[in-house]
Formats: C-alpha cells, sequence, structure tokens
C-alpha cells in the first residue's frame, strides 16, 4: 500500500470538533453524515470524523473546570485498546466499537474517521494491561515521562518491537471497524517538550508501520500544529497530512497569519502529502465550548478562507454543525469551479506578500489551467487591475520550461471569477501601467481568476 | 517558628544517595548513623538523610534499566501519603513509619532527614485515593500536566487549599515520625519545563506553610539544581537550602565549575539561607550504582572542595559510606579550624577568578576574623606570595566602613594555613610587587590562611 | 585608591538626558548647578552630568529624524579622543576642554560628571588617528565588528596593551579636567550582542584600571540596564553603578516593574556598589526629545519612586530641568528622613510581592535604626493594619543574630510615617489577626514607616 | 527580464576563494579562464568568479593576523563604488574595472562573476561621499547600525529611494564592464543579528530591482548560509541562489551534515531558484591561507559530494586551482552523465536518511529518466541490493500520477552505475526480500544508478 496512492487529493470532509467539542454523540454523527450524504456527497465531501475523547465516561459534563476531566473513566478492552463510551455510542457495545456507526456512514457512500491521542491510556501502565500478541504489559512500554499537555489520558509509546505491537494492535482493531482515516493528536508538535518539538517522530513512524500492516488504506492525519518545517521529509514521507497552525478559529489575525504558513509549505503539497490549514470554522460553532454562534468571519473573510485553502491545497475539514447550514454557507461548500484547483496537479504558488494583500497563483502544467488570485488583507479597499493580472499570469508562465506555456504568453486571455462569474479581459503582454480598474477588493475580500481557454 | 532561626548554620550530615543510589535499608542506615554518632558528632556532623524512594517496592533491582522503575509498587498508606518499603525497613511495619529508625537516629544526639519527590503519588491519582481532613479526592488535586522528567513516582499537586491540606497531612505524618529535615527533590529546577523552569513555585509555598503549621522545626532542602538566580529571593524566603547545581561527582570539572558558581551565589548566604554545592563525593562511592569505587578526587582535589565549601557556607552533606571512611577522609571532615569559618557571620567574597585561580576570602565584621584561600584551578603549579596575601587582606578591609578594620590595615600580620599549620607573616601594607613566595600549589590544589591575632 | 571608599553612598545628583537629550549647552548645565547648590547641596546632592553627545557638532538639530546623527562632525584632539562641543561649550575652546565648567561647578561646592560611550571614535580609526603615548594608530585598536546598536559614533576597543594606553589617555584627560564621575554607555549590556550581552568586559576593566592610575576618584557608572545579574560579582569588583533597567521613564508599568528588579539586585548593594535604578523622571523633562511635559506620574506614583529608590539604596540622579522645579517636586527631594535610609548600613530587604503589593524593610544594624514600607501595586485601594506592620518587623528582627534585636522584638514600638509625620503604635507581638487600620493607600501610593526608639 | 529563464540550471564555475582567499591576481584568474576553456567548457562549465576584497589594497598582506584588515585602504571611485585594485588588477587602471579582465574572459566563451560585500563603503559614509544620479550623499543612506561581523568594509543600505539608486549606480557600473554573476556576502544570513538574521531583506530585493533594471542578465547568489528555510519563498522569488551552509571544506562531518540540509531544501529546487551547497573543495586548496594542500576528501568522499551536489542540483563551483588539476579531479568533474541529472526536470528526492545512509532519486517525468542513489554515511561497509534498488524505484514511481509511470512500474529493469559503467538489473516488483548483492559501499562511499530503457 503506497499512502500516497489512496490520497491524490486533499480530503474532504467534516470533524466534530468545532461544534461539539468533547460531546458529540452517535445520533448527532449520524445525522450529520445523513446531510452530507444528502447535500455535499456529491461534491467530494466524504469523511465523517469523530473527535477527541470517544472513549472518555463523562466527557464534557465538568466542562466549566476542565476541557479534559483528568483521572476520568476510560472504556477500554483487555488489551489495554480504547474503546467508544456505550453512553454516547450505544451501538458500540458488546464488543462492536464502532463497527455499526462505520458500517452506517459506509452505507451512506461515505467514510469513517476517528481522532486518538498517541500512546496508551495512563491508567492501563499503572494498572500493568495486557496488550494483545505481545508478550509485555503496558507498564513495559508507555514512557511515563512522555505525556501531553493538555490532555491526560495517554502515555507515549517507547520506541521498541512491543510498542510497534501496540500500534499494530490497534490498527487491526480499527481497520476491523471499518475506520477510512486517523487524527492523530499530540504528535505533529509535542509542544510541552520545548527543546524536542518532535519529540514522538518514533511514534508517527510506528502508526504508518501499523497502517501499512492493517491492510486497509487509512488516511494519517496529525496534530496539533505549527508543524515543523524541518521536519516536512519525515510529514511527508510518512503522514498524509500535518497541521500548520495551532487551532484555527474564526479570527480575522488568524486568518490572515495563514498566509505566512501557506506561503512556508507552498512546496510541500503533493499527491498524498496535504500540509493542513484546519478545520473551517463556518456556520454554528462552539456548542460544546457553551459559546454556541455563528462564525464570526464575515463573509468575504469566509470566501478568503474558502479561496486560500482550496488554491493552496489544503484539506477541506467543515466545522459547522451540518444540520444547521445555511444556504449561504452551503454556497461556499458547493463552488464546482473553486474546488475545481484542488489537486496537486495545480500547483500553488505565492506571487506577493505583504500586510496589504497576497497574491496567489496555480498552475496544472498538464492541463494548462491557470488560477489567480488576490486577497485585501489590509483595512482599505484595494484596487485589483488588468495590469497586475496580466503581470501575475507572465510572472507564472514565463517560469515554466514547457513551450505551450511561453506561446500561452503572447495571446490576450479573458478569466472568469470563481464567486461572481464576471468574465474580464487582460492583454497580450504585461503593460507597465495597471491597466483598467478589473475589481475593488472592500478589506479582507478576495478575488480568483480562471483564465478562459 | 521563624526557618532561619533553627538552621542558623549551614547543616551537616550524611546522605545515602552517592553509596547506595536508591537502595538503602534500615541497617545500613543505622550503621552510618553509629558511626557519625562515635567519631563525627562532635564536630558538628549531625544528620542522617534517607535519599530517594524508600517507599518504592524493589527499588533499584532493575538497575541496568531503569534508576526508577516506572509503575512499580510504592508503599502507601489510606490517605496517599507514602510509607517506607517494609522489606528494606522493617521497623516501618504496622504504621510506625520511620519513627522507630528516627528514634533509634534521635538516641544517638543525631537528627534525621528523608528525601521526597515533590507531589502526590501518581498511583494515587488514577485510583482516586482519599486525602487526611479533607473532602476531595487526589484526583481532584493532582495536576496530570505536571511530572518529573526524570522520576515517574508523582503528579505535582494543585495550587488549592485542597492540596496545601495534603501537604499539611504530610508534614503532621513526618512530624509524627520525628523527621528532622526534608530534602525536596523536582522543585528547585523543574528542568522538564523549559519555559517554566521554577513552575512548582506554589509546592515550595505550600511546604513551607505546612512546615510552619506542623510545630516541628524542619529543614527544607530544595533540589535539584542549579537553583534559578532570579527566584533567590523566593528560595531565600521559603528554604532553608537549594542546590546551586546538578548532581555533582567526583569529577575536576565540576569542581572547577562550581567557583563560578559560588561567585553568582555568594550575596545570598545567610543564616537559614544556604546555596548547596551538593553533597561531598569522598571515600567510598557508587555501590548502588554498580560502580563501586572510591572518589576519583586528588587529595589535592578534595582538600579544594572541603575549603570552598566551608568557606563559601555550604551545607556539607556527606556521600562517603561511613563504615568504609579512612583516616585521610575522616581527617578532611574533622578540621575544625576550617570549619569554624562555616558561619554566615564569616562573610565569604570571592576576590579573583580565571581559568588559573580563584582567591576567596571570609570575613567576620563582629569577631574580626579573615580567611584567605587561594585556589590553583590550572594545570600548572601556581605560586601564592606575601604580596598577594597582603593584597587580598586590604581589598577585604579596605571596603569595611568600621574603624576597627581599617586600624587593621595598619598592622603586619601573621597568618596559619589551616591545612598544615605552617604561618607566614605579611607586611603592614600591600606591597606593589609580589614579595617573598609562602606557597606553591600544586595542580587543582589550594592553601586558606587565618589571620592571627 | 579603593572605588568603593570615595563612594560610600549612593550618589545623588543631577543629568541633562531627560529634558535636554543631546542638546544641553553650558549656559543650561551652570544654570541647573547654581540651582543645585543654591536649594539641593545641603541634602546631598552634588553630581552635575552632561549626558550623551556633548562632542557632537549640531547634536540635536535632526531630531525628527536622528537621535544620534550618523556620520556627523565630531568634536576631537590629535590623540582620537572626544572634546566638548565649542558651539555649545565655549569655555572648552582651545584646548580647554570641560575644565573652566568643572572648575564652575567645584567652585560651588559640586562635583562634575560626562557621560562617554565605551570605545574610540569611528572615524579616528578611518583616519588611522594616533594614540598618546602609544605606537600605534586607531585602526590598530579599534575593532571593527564592536559597534553600539543604537549610537554611530564608536568602535570598541580591542583587549591589548594599547587599547588600554588609549583608555589611559582618556582617563588622563578626563582627571585634567576635574572630571568626578563618568557615566559609561553601551557597556553594562551590549544589547546588540544577543549572544554576548557582556561584550565589552574587557572595556569594563581597562576603564577601571585607567580610573585607578589616573591618580583622581573617579565614580564610574555603567548602562544601560537591565545589568545581567550572572555579571553581578564583575560589575561589583570594577564599578561603583549599574543600570538594572532599560531606559527608565515615566510610566507606571516600568515603576511597577521595578519591584522585581529590585528583588533580583537587593543582596548587591554596599559600599561603592550600587545597582542603578536609572534617572528620576521627575518636575519638567522631554524638551530635547521635542515632548516637553511636566511628569505624567501621579503625586502618589512620585513618593512611590523615591521610596522605593531611597529604600532600596539606588543612586538618585535627578532628570528634572532644575530650574523649573516646584515646590511639590523639592519637596519630594528633600525629605530628609527619607534621605537618611541610603546607607548600605542599612539593609533593603523585600518582604513581599505580588501583583497587588510590595513590602520592604530596611534594617541598619548598627544604629538599630528600622524602617517599612508598604506600596500599593494594585488598582483598588489597600489597607495597612498595626498588625501588618508588627509581623514585618518580626520578620525582620528575627532573622537577626544580634541579642539587641531580640530584644527589640518583645516591645511595643512607635512609628512615624516620613511622609506625612503621622505616627501609629504597634503591640509587643504579632497578632495573629490585622489589627486595626493605619492607612488606606489609594493605588500607587505607599508609605514608610520609621520606628521610634 | 525573468531571472528564472536566464539560468534554468544550476550554474558551473570556478571559485577563487577556495584557493587563494583575499589574494588572487588577474594572472591568475586568467590562468584559471585558460584552463577552463581549454579542459571544462564543453562539460558546462562556464563561470569564473573572483571572490572577496578584490578591492581591497594589500589584501591578504596580514594574514596572520587578519583576514580582512580593519580600516585599510579600499580603491574606490567618485561615486562610492568599488573598484579593482590596480596592484593585483592592472588591467582596470584609468577607470576600465573589470571590463578588461570581463572581455578576455568572454573572449574565451566563458562568463565573469564577482562577490561584493553588501552595502556601501564604510569610508565613504564617513567621507560624505558622493553617490551617482542622486541628490543624497553616502552618510544619508549608510546604516550605521547595520555591520557584517567578519568583515570590516562596509555599512548596509537603509531601505530608501536614495539606497536604490546606489544599488542601481552599482549594478550599471557591473553591467557596463560585462559582469555575469553576482556573488553578494552578509545577506543572505545576517549572523550577527542573532534575533534578525535576515536583517538585509531590502537589500535583496534592491539587488533583484537593480538588475532587472541594468538590461544585463546577472546570476544573483547569496551567502553566507545556512540561508533560512523560512525565507524560502523570498530568495526564490528575487535570487538564484543561496547557501544552504556555512562554509563548506574538505572534511567529512561537514560532507555528512549536507544531507540533513539537502533533506530540507530538497523542494526548492527550480529553474532558476538553487539552493546552494556551497564550493567544491576538490584539488589543490587553501595557498591563500596559508595551508596549501590537496583535498582531504577521500576519493569515495570526492565522488560522493559530486554526486550529491548533482543530483540534488546545486551549483557547483570548483574551489581547486585548475591550473594544478589533475586527472582523477578532472574526470569527477567531467563524467557527462553524472552531470546530466542537473536539470530541475529531474525532481530530487530523499528515500531515506539515517546515520549509516542515505538513499535518494531523482525522476524527469517528462523525460521518464530515473536516478538511485545509495550513500554510505557510517563507519562500516554497507550492502546494496537488487531488491533495494527495486523498492526505491516503486517508491518514487508509484507515487506519480502519470500512467506511464504506473507502467513502468510493472517492468523489469537494468541500470548503469555511473561512475563504474557497471550494468545491474532488478525484477519487475519490489519483493519483500533483499535480492541479491550489487554492491558494497566502503564508508563512505556511494553508487548512483540511471534506467536503461
Amino acid at each position: 500500500m503506497n499512502k500516497n496512492a489512496y490520497a491524490p487529493l486533499p480530503p474532504m470532509g467534516w470533524n466534530s470538533y468545532d461544534y461539539y467539542d468533547t460531546t458529540v454523540n452517535e445520533q448527532q454523527v449520524k445525522a450529520n453524515a445523513d446531510y452530507m450524504a444528502a447535500h455535499l456527497k456529491k461534491y467530494g465531501w466524504e469523511y465523517i470524523v469523530v473527535d477527541i475523547q470517544w472513549y472518555a465516561h463523562g466527557a464534557g459534563s465538568q466542562r466549566s473546570q476542565y476541557q479534559y476531566i483528568p483521572f476520568s473513566g476510560l472504556e477500554m478492552d483487555e488489551y489495554s485498546r480504547l474503546l467508544p463510551d456505550p453512553e454516547r455510542f450505544p451501538s458500540s457495545t458488546g464488543g462492536a466499537g464502532f463497527q455499526p456507526l462505520a458500517d452506517y456512514i459506509h452505507s451512506l457512500g461515505l467514510k469513517f474517521g476517528i481522532h486518538i491521542m498517541r500512546g496508551i491510556p495512563r491508567i492501563a501502565a499503572h494498572l500493568h494491561g495486557k496488550i494483545k500478541d505481545c508478550s509485555l504489559t503496558a507498564d513495559r512500554i508507555a514512557d511515563p515521562s512522555s505525556i501531553c499537555g493538555w490532555n491526560p489520558d495517554m502515555y507515549g509509546v517507547r520506541n521498541c518491537p512491543e510498542g510497534q505491537a501496540y500500534y499494530d494492535s490497534l490498527l487491526e482493531l480499527y481497520a476491523s471497524w471499518g475506520v477510512d482515516y486517523i487524527k492523530c493528536d499530540d504528535i505533529c508538535n509535542t509542544n510541552l517538550y520545548r527543546n524536542n518539538l518532535y519529540s514522538a517522530r518514533h511514534e508517527v513512524e510506528m502508526l504508518s508501520t501499523a497502517i501499512a500492516r492493517c491492510g486497509r488504506p487509512l488516511v494519517l492525519s496529525l496534530s496539533p500544529g505549527p508543524a515543523l518545517i524541518e521536519q516536512a521529509w519525515h510529514y511527508e514521507t510518512y503522514a498524509n497530512m500535518w497541521r500548520i497552525t495551532d487551532d484555527f478559529w474564526d479570527d480575522w489575525r488568524l486568518l490572515k497569519d495563514m498566509f505566512r504558513r501557506c506561503e512556508l509549505w507552498q512546496n510541500h503539497v503533493s499527491a498524498g502529502c496535504f500540509p493542513d490549514c484546519d478545520m473551517l470554522p463556518l456556520g454554528y460553532l462552539g456548542k460544546g465550548f457553551g459559546q454556541e454562534r455563528q462564525t464570526s468571519f464575515t463573509r468575504d473573510e469566509q470566501r478568503t478562507m474558502m479561496t486560500l485553502w482550496c488554491l493552496f491545497g489544503s484539506p477541506l475539514m467543515l466545522g459547522a454543525e451540518m444540520t444547521k447550514l445555511d444556504e449561504w454557507t452551503l454556497s461556499l461548500l458547493t463552488n464546482e469551479k473553486l474546488l475545481a484547483m484542488r489537486t496537486p496537479d495545480c500547483r500553488p504558488r505565492q506571487l506577493a506578500l505583504d500586510q496589504e494583500k497576497a497574491v496567489w497563483s496555480a498552475y496544472n502544467e498538464k492541463t494548462r489551467d491557470l488560477y489567480l488570485a488576490f486577497f485585501n488583507l489590509g483595512e482599505t479597499p484595494l484596487e485589483v487591475t488588468a495590469g497586475q493580472l496580466a503581470r501575475a499570469k507572465h510572472a507564472v508562465l514565463s517560469g515554466q520550461a514547457a513551450t505551450s506555456a511561453l506561446e500561452a504568453l503572447s495571446n490576450e486571455s479573458s478569466w472568469e471569477e470563481l464567486w461572481t462569474g464576471n468574465v474580464v479581459s487582460t492583454p497580450s503582454s504585461p503593460v507597465s501601467g495597471n491597466g483598467s480598474r478589473i475589481k475593488e477588493l472592500p478589506p479582507h475580500a478576495c478575488c480568483v481568476y480562471h483564465q478562459i481557454r
């Protein structure tokens, strides 16, 4: 199995965290899956991901004091593997685990994902729990000095064959359930360890090995961010996606900052390898956090986010509660011309970035599709002109070795703006002046043009 | 109770770690106590300290793999308080704890100390153990994200009244046993937390409060080092001694480095407040580490160490197995004239430090006792001259406001070297030249002069 | 000469910077000296210090663009030594230098100080200028990679005999002028060099040697801050005062932060050795900066500053334009009972510090004078009670070995508040409760009590 | 002009530094150019680059004390622009500059490059030198706080139109001379400024603008390294090559470390954009440094270096004195099959890296050329097997979307080793075992296979 082969495009799906925090239950997951199957599946949305602490008894019940209740009960099998909390996931009882839920989701033509914390439950180590197909008990493979700084559930696993056996037993279980996607947390940036931020490097490799061994093509997603650029090769070699930012929420400062992060990671997008800008905080959010609300992003900001994520090639994981999705938000998620940019063949490239604006291109050398996007990052209106569009085109194509690209330079061109459908024209060569104004962008707004051929 | 009042001089004693690591037992402690009572007590040596993991079952039994066996059994009472391992400390059975051993040591006219790790046993938190006189259980006061980077036994205690109650219950127990000295570890420098090295600051305060409340004058010693100079005031306010170095062993590089550390901390020695240069690795060492040996320090280095520790005012905690003590080592520990420097009234002051040498003074403004020490830190012989001695005297006394000190400047003086008993004279005023040679120091050797009045 | 002998108390004086920036001229210096002689001298104020760029042509004339005009003309003698700008200091013409001005100031019974930048003028190095009594030219002793990050005038001097010769020639000149005080800048913390903040360590030693050789007792003051605590011994050995803060101005946040700095440095105040809290931004300030104003500090904040500086033992260098001094400000500077605390015999000690309050003591073991100060660092009123006062007294005296101190503990005591003259009483022993309220401090205010005996 | 268009392949040439340090003269440059024209030109070698301080009088004459004599004379024109030292470059007299030398080199069919330090001569700033076509003088555009930490010649240029005018005037001059390549130093990593390592970012942009304006296609090379990965986009946008390492010399530790650097930068090689592994320290080296010698690299290490540089796509700049080149070294530089890898179409990719070995591939999607290289980084022999070769091929091709690549997977293949010409075969599918041994690599050796189609 080649991990790059089974995730050629950045994954699209829904994740329970932004709305439910730790509290999501089976009914809610199904309701969201139903919505996705009915309204989003045909646009490519396919993953339904249950986020953190599906195994924890009473998760979220002491929310004013703890996000994760320390030393609370965890549902666990005889081999030190966590199971769904039967209170919230009734179909899991009797040893069924997530299989019934996965079956349901598969029956809708969708895929099923779960969140895990790296490591082995602390309680298993303290109680010397068994490990499947392994002569050692949990206390022998758990590393008591490897913990997560913000979640109390697990110890890291030592780099040894018995540790690999534990991860193998986990993936064997997940594969038997029908899991298609694993979001592993406290692993991409182990931020408690300031002088060794990638301290769980060996656990990434063990997960990768366990996935290969389990015989099921599971997407591997690493959290939290920011990922470490000096480990890019390692992420690319062993995982499918990795978070390039700490938790992303509906705050313009975070969105503006993402341009800098995309600049850093733009050369690391390829089939099966996706720098991850994190979930899309759209629609209704925050119920599990005790602050249910509609996204704080303006409509312009929402389009800016969607444009950047699509052009850059980030995975798209929707944070909204889908059963409350409004028409506007739905329209953001179903803009087929925008979603068409989301192939690594369409190589993203930043052309300019400063405090006031960003300009990006995406060019598909094979199909010769060319996209150009202008983002207003400032607080005053920003003019986009035909001259800028022509020069951006020139900057992209003149760097291409292919004859076809160079020929294209000498032609006039027409462009469709993907959010409005407006069509504009640019002259054959980059004029030195700015030419006519084709768009005035309000603060935080964007436009994205696709060359018509 | 004023902590400074009951520890006016830097504590002197013996600690089990350097010889026994985690393995010391009751018989061995008693044998060392017997020796101290017989041979060292009259010189001021008084504390017998049982170091780390006296509560751990099988401590040291997997030494090739672990110094501290993870998730091993810990002896614990119903209130989540650790008790001596009855295997190694038979007299502790039946709830007696360390009381019988403390009684024995007290009967010899000595004092009894124990090592503790800050916090509450991890297993107590996971099992929701009770806390004495407290409505909350251990899981509520343990901080799951506060661990020790090198020992797996404990979680840090949260800063809350119930956390204080736990520390109060600990000290109540220790006081009932008759403990006189606590060496608390993983607290002076919580080195796992690189961006918050004093992360257990509140636990220092809680310990201090608990000691005050227990009604027994317990010396509080903080480890490990290096202590943080920017927290000097806090250490001085709440503790009696704090390690200014990571573990100190019989290695010249560490000893040479101690001069720089003493420079840094020299203004922080006062009654009840002692920067701690760590144990004295003399005589027989290392059995518990699987490398029993005589100290690697040369005799010159041993005198250099003793001179610096005494002059600076460090606590003196002997690391040697006392039942194997030889005459030479005994002579180092019983040099009464040297030990007499060990009062904070005798203020230590570095006069010079470079790669080749160190010069220190200690001056008692009240008694007008003046000490001057010369250390050869280089690898070639170092000459000490009458002129240097006279100038050092001048540097110390001329900075004193007292008339008596200034008068003393105009006198010739005679000096006794404290290791050899040799007497030398210096002229009344600091000559510009070097004067006659009074001593040639081999590499790593020292001499220390006391002015005869 | 012993540097500690000729500066037994923290220096008191006036500095031109806070009001004039780089622009002060002879007339203005004299006018301020006249004022000091007439109104402040009798309280101990004595230094008149001309701050930065007295040698620079046109200093301050391009203030909107530069604080220090790069590559502007510098007045310099044939030996690469800077001289006063004759335009601003007319009496310096004809080779007289600062001698006439120093003479004038001495004639008033005051002392004269100047600011210098460490090193040798860059232009002298580029022009291969001569050095007095030295065979090498300036290019050979200047270090081209040692510059100041914020002032363009100088290169650092290399650590070599010819470099010492240059510093010797400087001090010879300054001594011949009658300079009593040198404030050397870019030396205490060479902040351009982030991995070697004390990169000019050797220049401190060279200055100290040059002062000793010049035969005149010049006070050596090192800037800028923050001084490095790990270099405390070096500052104490070679200088008289060193800045423990970056530039201090009339901003409450800076004043509040000073308590933390004083905590850090409290054990480093002794005769001839003074951690320096920087100038007092009182009265009229800022003209040279283009923002002439009265201090932004409230009256409570001004008293808090004066109390802390005096109790801690900081030098007092007035930043105000004295010719515009109002009665209120004058009263701050002439509170004799407050100024009486300013002797290192009166050892400062922080008793408490948190976000809401600070409590300090100063105790003179010889005279048995005891001072206790309470500072409200918060934003709501703070009560001071008789119980707190009694307990603070107990905390100070019970740590003293002297019998007299212990006896004093058992007495009732009366106290005079030094800003108001109010007298209060405290019981003989520290009551456990708070006792009666003796003062309510508004936000940022303080009170300071002297025990009446 | 598009910088990427005129440097589609990584530049190949010779640089004077490794052999001559600062001392190279016209005759020596010509002799090396002659050699290149005669023996290397036909293989693609074309640049002759004069490295640092061609403008400095007496450069190298005080080598025991200084690499760069501080404050020495610099040859400069009336517009503050440095000119060749006429002593070493006689043809430059009379205002000819480097034009005669450039003409000579062009006459051989080669290209001419020079090294510059960023900024403007310090002496020009201090003397208020003129700037061509600019109303301001040098003191107004020089930044006195922006220096190089290791060379004393220049000040950085401020970010202002007049600063751009100065860079424009420089490039106008260089273009008039016929310069084809500029290696700008102290700009890629301004290592003096530890908290702002890319402090001359604006000077990179000004150089880029000046090159575009001068009308001549000059390659822009940035030094020193290590380049900052978070500035990758900026380097790619404004320069042609940037050093990814500090000075590289003939030391195995540096060569081994280069694998890690290539891992980091592998996604940043494209037409006109080349991470630079630094000069090739082959043949005779070090004369100007007073340590003339043959390279310390073994022959195996030399092949390893050449293989990595070529496969990765680094520029190749020979450090050897070419007039002394031996047959062996010449053979390294003229292996046409190896040099054929050096196109960005041949995308480099690390397949494995640990302390013992590295495996790299280069695949040209257009031509379907596939290269696989195995490097022994350890100290014991390393076996390379047919199975490993087959699996590496699979790892590369299975990630390709192209049908042609996938088809290729199912074929047996034959491979030519490029240093030996040996041919080996691999089976059609990656066997799980290792298959037969095809090569045993001694420590530090490598082999590189090209698939025969």
